[in-house]
């Protein structure tokens, strides 16, 4: 069992220093509230609109930037993740990296870019299963658009996950509408893990965001359930345990056939 | 363009002249309401909670069931897809037939058996790609479990299919309404396909059915939304060309992206 903070969060394009202030202020609140683990949306490092700084302000995973992060996860005394633009392999990653104080980083990067906007902007990681173990409770990350095909969620219940950790930037909107309200429920009931899918709010030069972050519960069911507009600082208790019933009624992941 | 009719069904246990009957009226009706084709729920011709008596009324593909229901199509002027329990390979399958007159039948057999009862009754088939074209519109089929399972509509969206036809026979519950309520809807979204899921309502002496079928369209909204309770025959238009906006815009058949 772990307690989840997730911050929908309106961050400042293209300014680093101010979004890593207010993760930190965020952190802080977090672990009063109890929290371990403090989730932040895609790209909320740089801001998601910011346009082509977002590749100037890029570091790498043992960079400044992620050494910051487990500053203040360390200080705060809770783990963190967040969205950044990962330098690597000669190019840029739409990234998002969990840390836990002075422990090694551990760094997932986007495969499912969406629109020319990000594909102008970002490399393609090929799909990838990042998975790691938060104070019991097994977790993989996917950003984003990765969310939206069943195949890389699946991928991630198949090799045990409990929780599937989704920053995300999803603009307002009527697609934005449906996903926040029916496909990230149906990602964590098809199967039967934990779903949190933490958004921007607000607008910056390019985007308006919906909003709307999701906790979903492995039943379907929505453990949080943000407002269309406004930050907010959201704290959850993730208990896998307390999902037996339905993971006894409901199993996909035991039942699934593979066309031979 | 098709329009499509639906036929939400309180089956008779064990009588299949009654259920033949049932349909032929429900076959004239949808017809005089400019139907071409009529979906009827799974097992529907046989009832779905009737027990042992289902593998005593199973019929071959070729045998006088399936020839009564050409007959009735060719009578009444439209196609008919039925859940029958067939007698093939030496054993019996959850199967749904498509008759349009006197054109050979087209069969689908369930791959995804959920729970004791089903796999005690039935066999399990391969997971198969079913598909024909109806009008122009081209189809595939699933039965009921099938469709929880994102794979399998997965493969016929990308076989080319623009509707999914799903006999089902969903209990009332909460994973019921979940699945009426969020994961249809999805299924027709994640795809950019239509997604006609037609259940039972009512109950037999094994089960209480959820009624609540579901007709959704590529954008994932509902063209039909039966009710909880109550035998009905909904009549939607099925029109591809309408979604191509929605499809341009959630274009996750070509950005999907399989791993190596």
């Amino acid at each position: 069992m772990i307690t989840l903070a997730a911050l929908q969060m309106k961050s400042v394009p293209g300014d680093v220093a101010a979004n890593l202030a207010r993760v930190e202020q965020a952190a802080k609140d977090a672990a009063g509230r109890g929290a371990s683990l403090l989730m932040t949306p895609e790209l909320g490092l740089t801001g998601y609109g910011a346009g082509d700084v977002i590749r100037d302000l890029a570091d790498s995973a043992d960079g400044a930037l992620v050494r910051r992060l487990q500053v203040i996860s360390a200080q705060s005394g809770i783990a963190i993740i967040a969205g950044f633009a990962e330098q690597a392999e000669g190019t840029v990653f739409n990234s998002a990296v969990y840390v836990d104080g002075d422990a090694a980083p551990v760094v997932y990067r986007k495969s499912n870019l969406y629109g020319d906007y990000e594909r102008d902007l970002f490399t393609p990681a090929a799909p990838g299963t990042v998975t790691f173990d938060h104070r019991g409770v097994r977790c993989g990350m996917l950003i984003c658009y990765d969310v939206e095909f069943p195949e890389n969620v699946r991928r991630l219940a198949l090799a045990g996950v409990d929780a599937v950790l989704v920053p995300t930037a999803l603009p307002a909107g009527y697609s934005g509408t449906f996903i926040a309200n029916h496909m990230i429920q149906t990602r964590a009931f098809e199967n039967q893990v934990f779903v949190a899918y933490i958004n921007h709010c607000g607008a910056d030069e390019r985007f308006t965001f919906a909003g709307s972050s999701r906790i979903a519960a492995p039943d379907g069911s929505l453990l949080a359930n943000a407002a269309s507009h406004g930050e907010t600082l959201m704290v959850v208790t993730i208990k896998p345990a307390d999902f037996k019933v339905s993971k006894a009624e409901n199993t996909y992941l035991t039942d699934l056939s593979i066309p031979a």
